[in-house]
């Protein structure tokens, strides 16, 4: 599909892949590392496949789930495993005021350094909307891709992750070492809004590591089922928080539901709700109406460009008839669509809960309503003066008070497309064959900021072959053994990491 | 407490009974008939105590809960048995589109006919919530009260019932005749709006027995636990519905849900309802701003006495504590507020759900949002017109495409007191020392007008003393032996309604 999505955001533009499928296809790059070395490395990739989704499978059955307080701090005692078994020589679990993250570091002895970001968390799942149990991990037939694992973090984000940790044991298998040295920050809250991730990365010595490094990767899934390979150059950042009307703040209405007959002389938190929200967008819905609200800069001319190229090469009726979209909004074209999706700062409303939600009415007066609310951010805005400007804005309009409950967000996140990193994430790709889009931004979000801003200021991004899909919903699935020519499997996905790690060497 | 709710509104004033608790203290009436019949009749309610709370029980463990299709058509049948074994002679089961209703005769040879309403359906309930389990009817000892009954349906409307069907028992036990002859109308629907009632009252052999009658009433438990007595002349009427804005309907917006960083291309139906539902209220949530809604009808003199009085005779203090309500609408003064809540129609919000509801957030922009409405109608209105208003308000401001799905509802009911059936009540409560309120209409809502309605156009009320609480919530009790004073027993409350029927005979 046009979009896929890896947790809280990422947005993964898809794929006009030429890189074929078979692991002979991934051909021996030119550049100084002898291809006997790739080779060696590449059979040893083969030779430990079973091994390798047998450590995926093994991954999967541990579930850490944030929201749910499920599987901590054995969620982070596993990375940390993981991280030994793979050759991180030295491996520590950081306590935050929240979940347990993990430091760990490689030292290959090579000139250079590079950063790793993984989650071992991965989102909540109901088994009834799965067709194969989402900790069992089982290996499908899925067609018009080959066999496919099943299983709740398959793509988001353990199924890349894992295929990264193959591309180092099949490294030290094949008798070398990493081309460069590695630094891995791995966080156990990505799908709560990466609320602590500061407290991992801010530490004196994790900073003093990063610092070395050309810049940090998440390992990805990027290949999307019809083939464009997209090289995002960062994020928006995004603010997660409840709006909460009550009849106790607000001294109005009533102090727990009381029958609805009573509207007639009580007032209703659920429209002093309704109220409160209509005053934050236009009668679209779609432009902020939040007094003194950060304004987003414009569009660069590269980053329109990039935007018209892409816009070029992907399909836009695929991306509504993916999407179930009739039209855009303003019935704008597909290049301006893109535009907007890259520019433009969002408030939506994830859920409204407001008194009875089941089958039916009830016929009560609700005395607490509550809107569940993302605000995505583009470059120019900061999540901290997006907040205030929202609490000024109820304050000012009536609405004081309205509870502004944030549970986690950050900043939106830039790299420039003349970094090493990027440059490298390039050069692997056309090597393979593939003439990656360059995009701005994910329109989706991850904690990047914590890398590219200060005091850092490193480049950061995503990078891998593979494909999947499904993240936070029912039977998510990581492609393992590809029949389809335009997809690597998860041996194919290894090998990208290891020729990504050869190139940023160089 | 002061307004008592059984199922879907029948706010219930509550109570300075001076009506005193002791069996010897239902003070024989001076009426017709001799007090050696009605004291005869008593010592079989007392001897039959046991047995009418076994009853009661038994009926309880048999839930008909509409909402959840749980219970039919086995709570009809029990319905119908339990008219038959109280004498009806002629009892059948009613289908309907819905759920089947039971109608049933008891020919006393007597000068006048009486209408019962029953309702045999009970409202939903959640076992985790209760103290007691809410199937099994247990007796607990409750401070200042006495033996209460707890279990779902005990007030709302079982208790109150059974009492009914055991005075029906005691005065044939004592070796009478019910002094009136009865037509009973039974629902397993009230809980759900009576969407199917007119199918049961307006078959032609119901209407021929209805009107007969000298009116309809409906056995209640009225004494509040301060002890106010009400005699409610009506209720609002009332709409159910559901406002639903969805992608797929509005041409805008997604089909299904989606990653929620899209919002920053795709329309929102979450934004939509928002948008829609600010539209039908003033900034504070009070006043209806449908364009052309139907204009009530403003309280007439005699109804601004009713409430001057009721206001005296209740304590402010003490609504305001149970409700958990610090202010009343616009801060009106108690008199001012119970004139705003008899003359006032309602838009309320029981509900909003709109994309996920669960803990926490999720980045999803969702396709689908409801808003779950009740509107309370009194008199000057009628269902059908403000639903129709609601209709061409919507699609005029430009949300024809969000659909108004009504559930369920019914016009306002109207009683004169100088009828025979309030008239009786009246006399009824006097003679047991109870100087009952009169009140304009219940703010709350119960299907009246299929019988006050043409072509009947009956008298309809509520009557039965008794003490009761918990309606539609967990814990639900019925008093069972009365330790207050103030408050009548199960017992007491089958002697209302024999002394109540006795008086209707008059």
């Amino acid at each position: 599909m046009y979009v896929r999505f890896s947790l809280r955001g990422k947005v993964m533009a898809a794929v006009a892949a030429t890189f074929v499928a078979s692991a002979a296809s991934v051909a021996a790059p030119v550049h100084a590392t002898d291809s006997s070395e790739l080779s060696a490395i590449r059979a040893e990739v083969a030779r430990h496949h079973d091994e390798t989704v047998k450590r995926l499978q093994d991954w999967i059955a541990q579930p850490a789930i944030a929201a749910e307080d499920r599987g901590y701090p054995a969620g982070a005692e596993y990375m940390a495993k993981l991280a030994r078994d793979a050759g991180f020589q030295q491996v520590s679990i950081v306590n935050t005021e929240g979940k347990p993250g993990v430091f760990a570091t490689l030292d290959a002895g090579a000139a250079k350094t590079v950063g790793l970001y993984f989650m071992y968390d991965v989102k909540q799942f109901d088994p009834a909307e799965w067709t194969s149990p989402p900790l069992e991990a089982r290996l499908v037939d899925k067609a018009g891709l080959g066999k496919v694992l099943i299983g709740r973090g398959a793509v988001n984000q353990k199924g890349p992750e894992a295929a990264f940790l193959a591309a180092l044991h099949a490294i030290r298998a094949a008798g070398g070492k990493s081309p460069v040295n590695l630094v891995l920050v791995a966080e156990g809250e990505e799908e709560i809004g990466s609320p602590h991730i500061g407290q991992i990365v801010q530490r004196p010595e994790v900073q003093a590591a990063l610092a070395k490094t050309v810049g940090v990767f998440m390992p990805s899934a990027m290949q999307g089922i019809d083939g464009v390979v997209t090289v995002n150059l960062g994020s928006k950042g995004v603010v997660e928080l409840e709006l909460v009307s009550s009849g106790e703040k607000w001294g109005r209405g009533p102090g727990k539901d009381i029958h609805s007959s009573l509207k007639a002389m009580v007032d209703s938190p659920n429209w002093h709700l309704v109220k409160a929200l209509d005053t934050l967008v236009s009668d679209d819905g779609n432009t902020i109406t939040v007094d003194g609200y950060p304004k987003p800069l414009p569009l660069s001319e590269s980053e329109r460009r990039m935007i018209a190229v892409a816009s070029q090469r992907r399909s836009e009726a695929q991306a509504k008839q993916q999407l179930g979209v009739q039209r855009w909004i303003d019935d704008l074209p597909w290049q301006q669509a893109n535009e907007r999706l890259e520019s433009q700062p969002t408030i939506n409303i994830e859920g409204l809960v407001g008194g009875y939600t089941g089958v039916g009415g009830k016929t009560v007066l609700p005395h607490r309503a509550v809107a569940k609310i993302d605000m995505r951010l583009v470059p120019g805005m900061t999540r901290d003066d997006a907040v205030a400007a929202l609490k000024t804005h109820l304050a000012k309009r009536g609405f004081g008070d309205i509870e502004v409950n944030v549970s986690g967000g950050y900043d939106p996140t830039s790299t420039a497309p003349d970094t090493p990193l990027i440059q490298a994430q390039i050069a692997t790709l056309k090597k393979a064959g593939i003439d990656p889009l360059l995009w701005p931004r994910n329109a989706g979000s991850y904690p990047g900021y914590v890398f590219t801003g200060a005091p850092l200021k490193l480049a950061a991004g995503h990078f891998g072959l593979g494909h999947g899909s499904g993240a936070h919903g029912p039977d998510e699935y990581y492609l393992i053994e590809s029949t389809n020519p335009k997809l690597q499997g998860i041996d194919g996905a290894t090998m990208s990491f290891v020729e990504y790690l050869y190139e940023l060497a160089n």
